[in-house]
Order: C-alpha cells, then sequence, then structure tokens
C-alpha cells in the first residue's frame, strides 16, 4: 500500500491530529509554524501563506469550509489542489445556529447574564413558529439550518448562489442579489455566509430595516455583518435580538458594546467546534487521498 | 346571546386580560384577591383557595395546564367544573426545552457568564444528533418536545400515563414506572412531568446514576427533581449539564449553587410565557363556554 506523507498545521482543532494520525497509508508529520514549507506535499490547514506555495506542495485540504483565506488563482497556477472541508460542520453549526435563535427567543441569554448576578427576572419570551426565516447562504450548513428551522414550524426561504436550482426546503429562493427581498418578507435573518469581498456587509443598515422587528444570527463570517450597523438597529429598538458566533473582529474587542447588550447573545467561535470533527475530517482526507493516488474522484475540489 | 360571568384572578399572565374581555358573551370581572369568592360562578385562574368552593362557583378554567393545585375530590362533590389549560403551553414549553438543551451543548449558557465579564474563551461544543432523548411525560408538551428532538436527529423514547397506546414519535413508551428504563438507556432526558407527590423527585440520585454522563433539561414542576441530587451529580463530574426553568423553590435561593455553576443553564420560570397565550385561553374558553351552556363538549376537563 502506498504510504502518503501528510503535514498538519500546528494549529488546528482538537481530535483532528488523533483522527488522522489513524489513518491507513497516512504518514502524519506535526511541522512547527517555522517548518511547515516543504514539509509534505500534501497540507492540511486552516491558516494560509503564500510561503507554503514555494515548496513541492501538490495538494492542500482545507480544515474550514469557506477558503476565502487561500489564493485560488496562483494555487491553479502553480498546480496546487484544494479541497475545502465542506459538509464537515453542518451538523455542529446548524446545532449553534438554533441555539443562538432560541437564546434569543426564549431569553435565554439574559437569563444567563442575570444568574451571573443571581438576579430572578422573568421575562416575556416568543414564540418561533409560524415565523419566516431567511436563510443567507443555501449550502450545505444552510440546509442543515433550514431543516432544523421547517421542524420547528418555520416557514424558510433565502438565497444561494444558483436559484435556478430550487431548494428542498425553503420555499422562495433568490441569488445572491436578492438579500434586501427576502429580508423584507422575514421574521429572522440567519447567515452562513462565506467571507471574502463579495459577501463583505452584506447585512448592513438597509437590509436591518428591510427586515424590521425581527431577529439576526450569523453563524457564517463576521465580516458577513455591519456590526455597527446592528448595534445601532438596537439601540433604535428596531432590532428585537441578534445572536453571533462570528464577529469582524476576533477576539471581540473590550470596546464592543456587543459584550453587553441584554439582546446580544454572543458566543466565541465556536459554531464548527464537535467532538465529532477529526473523524470527519479524516473521513473526506481518506476519499481524498484516493484521488490524490489516481484512484478515484475528489469531494470538495475548489481549484 | 347569553353573557357569562367570568371572573379573572388577579394574578395572571400578559395578555390574558385583554384575549378574554374580547370574547363575545363575556362579561369579564377583575375582582381583587379577598373578593374573588362569589365574584362570578366561572372563574380563570392559576391560583387556588378551598374559600373559593364556599360560593356559588360552578366551572374553573385552569390557567395552568397542571392541576395539582386544586382539590379535585371536593371539586366534583361540590358540582364544580374544572378545567386545564393543557395544550395551551405547548409550542412555547417545547421551543424552551429545545433552548435549554441547546444552550447546554452549544456553551451558550457558559458563554453569556462570559459575556458579562467580557471573556472570550472558546469551549469545545457537543452534538445532539444521534443521540438518545428520553421525555418524561409524553402529554401535549412532551409530544411537542419530541417532535422538536426528532428533528434533530435524535432518537425520542419516554414515559407516559397510559403506555399501551405507543406514540407517534418515541421509539420505546414506558408507563410511570419506567423512568429508570428510559434513564438507562438515554443521553438526554427532559421532564415535562406535573407536579404532586406522584411524580416528587421523580428524578434523584438512581435515575442520575442511570443516565450517566448526560443532560438534564426540566421544563415540568420544580419538585419532579431532586435538586440536591443534580447538585451532587454536576459536582463528581458524571451528569455533563442540566437546564431548569422550574425549581424546588421558586425563585430560586440565593444560597444555591446553581446559580453560578459552569454546566447549569437557568430561566426563571418562563417556559409557559408566550403572546399567544392569551388568545390560545380565550379559544378554549368560548369552546368551553359553549359546553357551559350546554350547547357542546367540554375541552380538557379534568372533573
Amino acid at each position: 500500500m502506498d504510504v502518503a506523507r501528510v503535514a498538519l498545521h500546528p494549529e488546528h482543532p482538537r481530535g483532528v491530529e488523533e483522527a488522522l494520525a489513524a489513518i491507513d497509508g497516512v504518514e502524519l508529520v506535526m511541522p512547527a509554524i517555522d517548518e511547515i514549507v516543504g514539509a509534505a506535499p500534501i497540507l492540511v490547514t486552516f491558516h494560509w501563506s503564500d510561503a507554503y506555495l514555494s515548496s513541492d506542495l501538490r495538494w492542500v485540504q482545507s480544515i474550514s469550509a469557506g477558503v476565502d483565506q487561500y489564493p485560488l488563482t496562483r494555487m491553479q497556477s502553480a498546480g496546487v489542489v484544494l479541497t475545502s472541508a465542506r459538509g464537515v460542520h453542518a451538523i455542529p453549526v446548524a446545532e449553534h445556529a438554533l441555539a443562538l435563535l432560541l437564546a434569543l427567543t426564549r431569553g435565554v441569554g439574559v437569563a444567563m447574564r442575570d444568574a451571573e448576578h443571581k438576579r430572578w427576572r422573568p421575562r416575556m419570551g416568543q414564540e418561533l413558529a409560524g415565523r419566516t426565516a431567511a436563510v443567507l447562504g443555501l449550502g450545505t450548513i444552510g440546509t442543515a439550518v433550514a431543516e432544523r428551522l421547517a421542524a420547528l414550524g418555520i416557514r424558510v426561504i433565502g438565497t444561494r448562489n444558483r436559484p435556478e436550482l430550487g431548494h428542498p426546503i425553503a420555499e422562495l429562493v433568490h441569488g445572491p442579489d436578492g438579500t434586501m427581498d427576502v429580508c423584507r418578507l422575514a421574521d429572522i435573518v440567519v447567515s452562513t455566509l462565506p467571507g471574502g469581498s463579495a459577501t463583505r456587509h452584506e447585512i448592513g443598515t438597509a437590509e436591518l430595516e428591510a427586515l424590521g422587528r425581527g431577529w439576526v444570527v450569523n453563524v457564517g463570517r463576521g465580516s458577513t455583518i455591519d456590526q455597527e450597523a446592528v448595534v445601532e438597529a438596537l439601540e433604535s429598538g428596531s432590532l428585537r435580538g441578534v445572536g453571533l458566533d462570528v464577529f469582524e473582529s476576533e477576539p471581540l474587542p473590550a470596546s464592543s458594546p456587543l459584550w453587553s447588550h441584554p439582546r446580544v447573545v454572543i458566543t466565541p467561535h465556536v459554531g464548527g467546534f464537535s467532538p465529532a470533527y477529526g473523524v470527519r475530517l479524516a473521513q473526506l482526507l481518506t476519499t481524498n487521498l484516493d484521488a490524490f493516488m489516481g484512484r478515484g474522484e475528489w469531494v470538495n475540489r475548489v481549484v
């Protein structure tokens, strides 16, 4: 059996090292941060430096679903394959989106702020059943979110890159330029959008005005939401609440009003965290190793 | 058209007064707490005093789903009809149960404790998909909980008063004496049980041991769970986390370790709160008014 040398970037989620090391036919190497270049023809990483391209690198398996940190054109020119971890995060991120939304509507966030001060202050909660949610980015993660929202009796609409395909759950699907249209119809907006210039501030002042008295949840990338506009909409009272796992700057700076606003629920970018993560990534790497060896099809190949 | 005089107990949820006052054929009276006796033949109430029975009272519509605060035998002897609000709380309580469970597994509770101190501390989350949940009390609320758990990819089992009826969602159904049996198989226990002596400390040391490394959520009544046993199981590390909306003593005393334990999520008995509550109770009262007038069937009649 062929043995493939695979380098794992030193910054990686818990459980990944063990799962990759257990794959038959993989020789896992763990270079220090300044020894990644040339460590192996295959690199498993979340972070990127253009220096990595100057070696004998042939394939990058990303640990992330999004790939906006990679120079796609340069990688293609250099003959380096890039595969994403799309799908690996779907279950934990979808459960996380639901956790943030329900923490807003059922007052769990503010109750836990109160708990830190031993304050018993019952407040009216809201119901999700019968509402309309717009999921921005109906890809693998967005679809997993949509499935769970629908099961709560929520009508789902949304956007995706190829709206002509329709969607098995969303009743109404627009392209990426339809964000305003779905915000106008929605009580809830959930962003699962990747980062990058195309999605920067996809939700801003105009979209929040279109949403009106609703809730916003972001489990995509922090750059997709204009945080200043969110804070303004919260303070003017139009926005009911916001649940964020990702931020424009991480860790969230101490100066941000999001830390303490009673209608904000925040988690420190943990939506994708799951003990099953390493195992799923290892399954993906195993499949793609066959493709690398010329024995099968690539999964999640980007370039 | 007949007009029915209906007294509303002064302690009632927000929205109830407006919704009942809007019913055609109802003359709503709002007695002070010491003027309830004799105020009307129909009383809408959550609280009970045996003094109420000495009047011309003929029908009590409870604001609660549970009826353990009422003296059923004495009411029956006195010829007073009692109807519960069963079903009225199902959606908000089911959403609340899910909110508590997801706040535990996705670390929202501890992240909000951290947020109060502007601390960014990512922690591993857990997945619910693929787990087994035992729902204690597969009635109207328990079934609404079961539907939502199943949609998250959770296998549902549970207990109900008439296990011979089976259950549309739960794969395995025991009677009330089967709590230990379902706890042994479960990763998650959700109690929607009513109060009273029959369910007191239904979850205690033995049941928590049978559950092992799992999560407990209570949206039923506080008396159904032995809180001391829960704290012990948390401190010994066997219990992964507990989400409580109800407590043995409410408000939760300042001395309780539940206020500050990092693996506890608490809300101040708000699971049933919903802006739709008054409207649903009014619909129920309208139906039961017809029965009271001899023109239809009672709904949720207890005695």
